[in-house]
């Protein structure tokens, strides 16, 4: 499908930002009861909630846009249609499933929208925090006002998050801790918030492996928009085929001295 | 001084939330606001909202208590007291740095009354959030409603939290390790945050080391009250001045494996 086809970025986001409105309350409805934890392959908890939400924005997304692909963490690819191609919307309904279960509100719900397998819209949802992140080319937004990355550009200033310092396996790990021992400040457990800190300022340095494209893409609009590089740990733009490693940064010079690191 | 002298826990308890209730727009004001961050010896960030705080919180507790102790993180132990002596309150008025200065609302503020040494009140407030704990003998609370630990009675089921795993070396690291293979699940970057999750029941462990009487004395009557276990890596006690390790959990079976386990 040509992108001239497509409904404006603008009017895109604003269907996103309903679909994020819809999946607050279903979220907050699931957040601290008591829930049947079931493991994945991955061992990642994964709850009722993920599940209803997922299939409730689908509903909307079908409704509204009949030919649009859809692409889910828990329902993966809607019949018909394929990720790489035409318009497609990826979401995780339920970002941060470890905070979920544990009480802790940083849990996220992640709406993206793709045209030729490239995000052009993203939203980054905080459900029990009331705050959300969009972006879209040019436009980065914290709730209504702008958002903006730092202008940190050196390792040893910079605030570095991710998400779970274990995930780093064989050289990926001799690589990261190369790269933390460098920066002014560790933080752990940020899953999508991270990259909204990010985009607003408050840390400036990101890497993680072992991610997919519903946890990735749509941040990618909001980091971009707000002055900020995001690329896998070669330099490369996220793909739907990434091979789930995520270098994201406030600044290019940044984003350069961390990735000499990061590709050994 | 004799117990006997004292106020009620009750009307203790009542003060420190004022004194809560009073340190909130202060941690607020400066919440993701440029800050100069300093590096302490320890090397972890402190804010000029945690001395503004803390000068403020001794204000109001001279005014009140002109005879009570102060032992807080910023400014030590008030001239002529002794903490291990009679009523002392111990406070930490930015709990959590690194959440602060890197825009997460996880940061919170922690005051605690001890009397002869033992934490009789403890409370923890999280501005950002707008949540509270409080313990005192036989009461725990989540803001008004009753605060309870989980029924977790086994480390293979045990959600496990803990602020930096790299905060673990030499016999603690390997230690830590088994510990954390055995559990369900982990998360990091907890801070105080974790252990009002623990007294709510939405996690059921947490190990630590390195950590100072201020950071852990406001969370003995809360956890205690809500049902849990808190303890040093030897299942005594955590007084004034404990080694800095701390093992809670949400029943005395947890604690108990989790003990066997980093006894070593």
């Amino acid at each position: 499908m040509a992108s001239s086809a497509l409904p404006a970025p603008e009017d895109i986001l604003a269907f996103a930002a309903d679909l994020a409105d819809a999946a607050r309350p279903l979220a907050l409805a699931y957040f601290r009861t008591p829930l049947d934890i079931l493991s994945k392959a991955d061992e990642s908890p994964v709850t009722v909630a993920d599940r209803t939400i997922e299939a409730h924005l689908r509903g909307l997304i079908e409704a509204r846009f009949p030919d649009h692909g859809i692409f889910g963490e828990e329902m993966g690819v809607k019949a018909g249609t394929t990720p790489e191609g035409g318009p497609v919307w990826v979401i995780d309904p339920i970002d941060g499933t470890k905070s979920f279960v544990t009480g802790l509100p940083l849990f996220g719900t992640l709406i993206a929208f793709l045209d030729g397998g490239v995000p052009v819209v993203g939203l980054i949802d905080m459900p029990a925090l009331g705050e959300r992140w969009t972006g879209l080319p040019g436009q980065a937004r914290f709730g209504e006002a702008p958002a903006r990355t730092s202008s940190c550009r050196r390792l040893a200033e910079a605030r570095f998050f991710t998400t779970a310092p274990e995930g780093f396996t064989g050289a990926d790990a001799a690589r990261y801790q190369r790269l933390v021992a460098r920066t002014a400040l560790r933080r752990y457990g940020g899953d999508c918030y991270a990259y909204g800190l990010l985009a607003s300022g408050h840390c400036d340095l990101i890497a993680e492996t072992g991610l997919q494209p519903y946890d990735v893409m749509a941040l990618v609009p909001v980091i971009r928009a707000a002055g900020g590089v995001i690329t896998d740990w070669n330099g490369e733009d996220l793909t739907l085929d990434f091979d789930g490693r995520v270098l994201a940064a406030a600044t290019p010079d940044l984003h350069a001295e961390a990735l000499a690191i990061l590709r050994g």
